[in-house]
């Protein structure tokens, strides 16, 4: 398995359950994690609420400053703010976590993206990054309850970079009980983003937090 | 769980692997199972190498006969076979598991559907059926091992209509050691045909027949 334990983490709308929650684990495993949100005051909050030695600052300077950046806004800005980011980002492993869904009375639905996926657009977004798509399956109560010591859960780590993923992969197992499982190219990263709608079904069915685990590997 | 011990199964595209895999473990499990292909002959021959009392026919012979028919033909024939069958099957349960993906020197991929997925492009040509989507991820190779007692796999169930859905969850635990799932409606049926194409990504890399179970439930 791939050293990560000196990575710094950004994690680009930081203050939203899912990127505060992955902020959380992070921090408790001993990375430095920087909280990023449009608002300085907002991130510095979230950091000080998870603790750990998490710090916050605008999303621009967090990208700035650390060596991996994840990327968890809503899909509704994800376009625009990597966009504003290219030149914080360039050079580094960009990670999207980002599931492009519509909810209706009959629950969520995978919403069209014209790239193919969320993260295929912050590959075309951002040419001079490496982008890789992970952590879209992860449940932000589980990650932000102090009573869960381990999270039942397979991360799929998708990307055309093997460096890269193998570097993710690690960085998911900074979650107790997560493995980090490489999931295939980022050309098949719209199914696993829409994923996520189906979870949200099962949920609802089962009254669960589901996740997912691949068998016989 | 609904009893579904009487049922009789037709599996249309029953000669080839997944189709002939699922035959195999469905008259294992006590159903009266009805092999169709275009060829009589060639049903019956593969009946023949399944025993268990499996029956082989034209497609639209075993598509009368059973009370459940199962949709296991390549995508490529996938709408002209369901269009020729729209009488045969009407008033039945539907249960599609087909993969429209594609293949190059980088593995598979998912190929666009005009109707979403192959699932709801069977609801579209069949509206006087009920069309369920589920099997998309066992494998052949470990349903016709002899050796092979236990399957580790969840099969997602998805459909519309409850009763249905509930018949076919039950119908994919004839397969030992697997657990059906209920996962979504049909409009969420997509992103499961295309994850296939990861699965197969992960065999690749793992050297693993994988599948997935869901956790939490």
């Amino acid at each position: 398995m791939t050293d990560v334990s000196g990575l710094s983490i950004a994690i680009l709308g930081g203050t939203g359950d899912q990127g505060k929650g992955l902020a959380r684990r992070f921090a408790l495993a001993g990375h430095r994690v920087l909280i990023g949100s449009r608002s300085a005051q907002r991130a510095r909050d979230a950091a000080a609420s998870i603790g750990a030695g998490a710090a916050g600052g605008e999303n621009a300077a967090v990208a700035a400053e650390a060596d991996v950046v994840i990327v968890a806004v809503p899909y509704e800005g994800h376009r625009a703010l990597l966009e504003s980011l290219r030149a914080e980002l360039a050079g580094k492993i960009v990670v999207d976590c980002v599931n492009p869904l519509g909810f209706d009375k009959q629950g969520a639905y995978a919403l069209p993206v014209a790239e193919g996926s969320a993260a295929q657009q912050a590959a075309a977004v951002l040419p001079d990054s490496t982008v890789v798509a992970a952590f879209h399956h992860v449940s932000a109560v589980l990650l932000m309850d102090p009573a869960v010591d381990k999270v039942d859960l397979d991360v799929l780590v998708l990307g055309d970079d093997r460096e890269a993923t193998d570097i993710v992969q690690a960085l998911a197992e900074a979650v107790p009980g997560v493995r980090g499982v490489y999931g295939g190219r980022l050309r098949n990263a719209q199914q696993i983003e829409a994923f996520t709608a189906n979870l949200i079904s099962i949920n609802r069915r089962y009254k669960a937090h589901a996740g997912l685990r691949i068998t016989d590997i």
